[in-house]
């Protein structure tokens, strides 16, 4: 945890919060620390700053907040994602707030097993716990959207082109395609198989809906490393 | 299982192939392959090609090989990496095996707990089954070598200047550095800390031996991230 994350009703007022459970565990255990050390904080969604432990008891600890400085810069970049296995998908998650994506689309493909759709991750908070762990470890307050798009086909024909709106938009494939550019700084939509890779159809449909292919070579790797390798090559 | 790796052992003749345990369970139950089907496989250290099974039982199966397609080409690269925590460790391992990293040293630092040099992964035949699980993968067939270092000084004063021996060498730290070159070709050493970084004596000591010190932005990555973010961007 390398960011201590704030919730709205951690706020006793304005500049006092009231931590227990996880948080409160972890200050305890790991950090260990003492009333009167100043840890860094954040309030989610909001400033960063500096936290003063006031109060330390065996249920809650209370800290002085100073929040002065903005989260880092989110990617200018929508990621489109075929929904992952569900044990991958949760470290997915934390990878992707980590790196700095501001919006995930979850989206269905021939290669995407239906009882993937039934995982218990997929609730709103479980997605949220992931999100903000990632977060802590990145320092950043923002949480990224998570959006489910169940139906492939309606989405991209009706709705990614208009995401796309003519800007940048890759398809990540692997085969006879131009290699992924690097270093880029335009905004990006980002479409990203499901193991085993998208079927040529659904390339079809992406590529009409405005992506364009890119390969990042002849070596296979599993969707979470893709994430990243193509996040950390593309920025 | 995107390639089925053989060992030399499986070998009954020059182009036949008696197979058991993980390898005939993973054919069976998630492959569901028949008598006549052929498969991708490749011989640890060798070549790829086709196998096809000739003979599929309860407690065996044989393929017929054929082997004439050479491995991707590993990354001109040697990793050092800091000791990571042995949960870490394991995928760590399997990421550089798919990415295409030829030489692992490990390496203590101040960071590095104790505990971490005592983990039943850190015996050999562990470490090379997680290795190949990357490159079965990746589809490579070239197991990389993994090299352990516990006393930081003595390496780094003694064997790490010849081992840099002139060429680029990059230690990845956060700070005000310049930011990691992208796209290079040349060959690299390239160091990698523990979680909470390298201490100042340790950056000090690597930049003495001929590392660089370069940084990969304002965000905190697991050392997990960092290891697929760094090599994606370098090559």
């Amino acid at each position: 945890m390398n960011l201590l994350l704030l919730e709205d009703r951690d706020f006793i007022d304005e500049h006092q919060v009231r931590l227990n459970g996880r948080r409160l565990a972890h200050m305890q255990a790991i950090q260990q620390v003492a009333v009167g050390d100043s840890l860094r904080v954040g309030r989610i969604n909001g400033l960063m700053g500096q936290g003063e432990v006031t109060a330390l008891e065996q249920d809650h600890a209370e800290l002085r907040i100073q929040l002065d400085t903005p989260p880092p810069a989110k990617l200018p970049l929508t990621l489109l994602l075929a929904m992952p296995r569900p044990k991958m998908f949760r470290r997915i998650l934390q990878h992707c707030a980590t790196l700095g994506v501001p919006e995930i689309i979850l989206l269905n493909s021939y290669r995407v097993e239906k009882s993937f759709w039934q995982t218990p991750f997929l609730q709103p908070d479980v997605i949220r716990e992931n999100l903000l762990l990632g977060l802590e470890q990145a320092r950043d307050t923002v949480l990224p959207r998570v959006r489910i798009e169940k139906r492939f086909k309606p989405f991209v024909e009706d709705s990614l082109p208009g995401l796309i709106n003519n800007q940048l938009a890759l398809v990540a494939h692997p085969g006879d395609y131009p290699a992924c550019p690097r270093g880029i700084e335009e905004p990006l939509t980002l479409a990203i198989g499901p193991e085993g890779g998208w079927i040529p159809y659904e390339v079809e449909k992406l590529v009409e809906a405005g992506m364009q292919p890119v390969q990042l070579g002849e070596r296979i790797l599993r969707v979470e490393t893709a994430v990243t390798a193509l996040l950390a090559r593309l920025y």
